[in-house]
């Protein structure tokens, strides 16, 4: 007699891979879009923008338009170009912040502000940015405009309020979480929402699934900024410690400062203000951060924004959707282990 | 017996004058909404974006719609947040032009970009490019939105166009002319036509202001880049060469490089691939477009303009509103005299 494994309904790894076949073929709509739409006489315009949009980026946003839609038995096909106009949102935000941060490498690849100079990328951003307004107004409706162009004003407030705290190591929990709650679970909110909008839900549905990509927004960056003391080209496709070296006050660098003795204090004040950026600096900031627990905890946070956005989906939808949402949340939560 | 002098119905020389003091309590209550909706609880939002709203500009946009909107009688008082969508448009592509041009100066003042550093400008422009959409949908014409959502796109086109452009001295006056079609006469025309929008006029009248604005921003970008070559600090506000330094190929260069002999050919590719940036060279390229006759020429492809532009008010409203729209043309193409 052999003994038969049951295997456990719920892979041990949770995974993206749900939400990706779920939205495949509403994805490759969405793709179309964002390829016509990115077109232009001007040649740099497809070409810059090409390299980010095509260079492995998964699409995150986009697909959460599609999943919610999908959860709400959505019909139509409206959610497509919104769904381009929120990864053309996204792009420009990506090629901005790239400006600003003076980043070198994003998803392993060379960014366009380094291919092909800071000004091409302040000003195709731009592009996509009206873009993206273009194909809402095609699609007409006032309540996602008003969604997104509220979103987009967020994230842009949420960009300066980061760049005045960079390299203040007095920043507080709170305003991280301002900042991490404007710059990127803005959008996420919004895209969720609008796949409500577009179904013609009630208020409440559309609150529901804000909540859920606002929640999942906060978790999916405060594993970011843990990774991104843990991260090596290949896990994360940036260099490990950009964070550090740049000064972000991120949640991680809040504990293990909070925790801190005297002397670590005065490690993280000089790291923060540009003092500390050898790679022994980061070896010592990543040995405090282990010690004060400050990675485990700020993991432990995402894990509550996480069970709080699976909590926001309760009596919406259900079935294979309703699982995918569910299993992207937990996706990303767990990334870091 | 005294011999009585007969004033002229127009002064001698065009000014702005009629069209500020006709739209002067229009652009009252245009300034509070501005004033307003640039605030943030992020402090240095307001105060970058201060900087350049209150640095002196003409509100040159803004005032376009409200003297059209007065043209057509318009007895309403939505077009006061939809003109400060419009400055809201132009003072972010300003923001984002000084960090793309590396500017210094701008109407005498250093610019914000100096003072607070190039990431702040771009997020601060972000900023207000988003809030400019937030007053559209607040306006509720998608007409409107569609309006100023491609003007933004095709302003940001035409500026990765004339990046592309920028020190190539083969550029031809009709690239040039797409240039500041879309860099600049785009957001006249759309100012324009948005008046007639929400007076609720037929189409021939939106496409008569759009004509109107459209001529009048080619005509003033004409006669702004032969300044360029004419102006400084006190005059324009901006260093006189800047674009000949910046290796901006603008129609005066354009005109005296296709008249110039070998020698001066020579010069002028090597003036706009950076090699000539000295005082003695900018005091030589001005002989040159003295002698070629290109300035000249300039302000005189510009006058067609203006021409065109008043024409294409033809049987479209009158009175004062009417001749102010005029006297702008007139004001317009005689800056540079």
């Amino acid at each position: 007699m052999v003994a038969t494994v049951t295997p456990l309904h719920r892979k041990s790894v949770p995974s993206l891979d749900p939400m990706i076949q779920l939205v495949a073929a509403d994805m490759n709509q969405v793709n179309k879009v964002i390829l016509a739409r990115m077109q232009s006489d001007v040649p740099l315009i497809p070409e810059l923008a090409g390299h980010l949009i095509a260079g492995g980026g998964k699409r995150m946003r986009p697909m959460l338009t599609l999943a919610c839609a999908r959860l709400l038995d959505y019909p139509g096909g409206r959610h497509h170009k919104l769904a381009a106009a929120v990864e053309f949102i996204h792009t420009a935000t990506l090629l901005h912040d790239d400006v600003v941060d003076g980043s070198g490498l994003r998803r392993g690849r060379r960014t366009a502000n380094i291919i092909w100079g800071n000004p091409a990328s302040v000003l195709v951003g731009d592009f996509l940015f009206s873009r993206a307004f273009e194909l809402m107004v095609e699609d007409g409706s006032l309540r996602v405009l008003k969604t997104l162009s509220h979103a987009s004003a967020v994230i842009a407030e949420g960009e300066v309020n980061q760049l005045t705290a960079q390299r203040r190591i007095e920043t507080s929990e709170e305003r991280y979480l301002d900042i991490i709650g404007a710059k990127t679970a803005a959008l996420f909110a919004a895209a969720c929402r609008i796949a409500a909008i577009v179904a013609e839900r009630d208020l409440a549905i559309e609150d529901a699934l804000d909540s859920y990509g606002r929640n999942l927004g906060i978790a999916f960056q405060l594993v970011d900024d843990a990774i991104d003391y843990a991260s090596d080209e290949a896990t994360m496709g940036k260099d490990a410690g950009d964070d550090f070296r740049d000064g972000k006050v991120t949640l991680p660098v809040i504990l293990a400062h909070a925790r801190g003795s005297d002397a670590e204090r005065r490690f993280w004040r000089e790291a923060m203000e540009g003092h500390r950026t050898s790679d022994a600096d980061l070896a010592h900031a990543t040995g405090l951060l282990a010690q004060t627990d400050a990675i485990a905890d700020t993991l432990d946070r995402a894990r509550h924004y996480g069970q709080r956005a699976i909590d926001a989906l309760a009596g919406v939808g259900s079935g294979p959707a309703k699982a995918a949402l569910v299993e992207a949340v937990e996706f990303a939560v767990a990334r870091a282990y």
